[in-house]
């Protein structure tokens, strides 16, 4: 079973829709990055039994960002960010009024935190 | 039945996690504004009916507020975004400099897409 690019969003982002179960074994394989076989032992199920939750809590998830789109909103808002960021810390550069300089440093240092918020 | 104030929160942002039938009523209710009586003659259901549909709905998408908690992150992500763009508008009425007054003037406006994609 390969981890994709993402899978690990979609964990972030849809987890706490899973039940207890799913979500322990999906801990251990997304944060602890343990193998089917090594969850398999630890939760005493078979291996094939890890390989079917993970398989039908994956689905789960992307069918929930089907209908929410969290990750996508998520990734456009952070670009998005991303740009606000860099074209302040470009004005922040260009200003000679000291004040106003320090004052757009504290904008930038907000501005991660709605970063970091979404 | 009263509306409170944030239900229709709970419907914009899980909304399209409820079934069509719930969403069909829900419609009716939050956007149109129809009273249950209204929506019971639409669907050619009880008032009863209706009634007991968005009790339901209300309590699942209340649920997955619980655990999401979508409404209360783009709450506080609002307030810090305001902050920002309070601040910004502040320097740009001090800054002296025209190039970089109608920069940060497009910063602010690109600032206002973020909200609208949270």
């Amino acid at each position: 079973m390969e981890k994709k690019v993402g899978e690990q969003y979609l964990f972030d982002f849809y987890g706490e829709l899973l039940t207890d179960k799913q979500k322990q074994i999906l801990e251990y394989y997304y944060d602890d990055d343990y193998s089917l076989a090594e969850i398999a032992e630890v939760m005493a199920v078979t291996r094939q039994g890890i390989f079917d939750v993970i398989k039908r809590s994956k689905a789960m998830m992307e069918a929930y960002e089907e209908k929410l789109g969290l990750i996508a909103k998520f990734l456009k808002s952070q670009i998005l960010l991303e740009e606000i960021e860099k074209e302040l810390l470009d004005c922040v550069d260009r200003e000679k009024d000291e004040q106003l300089k320090s004052e757009l440093m504290l904008v930038i240092e907000k501005l991660k935190n709605v970063s970091e918020e979404n």
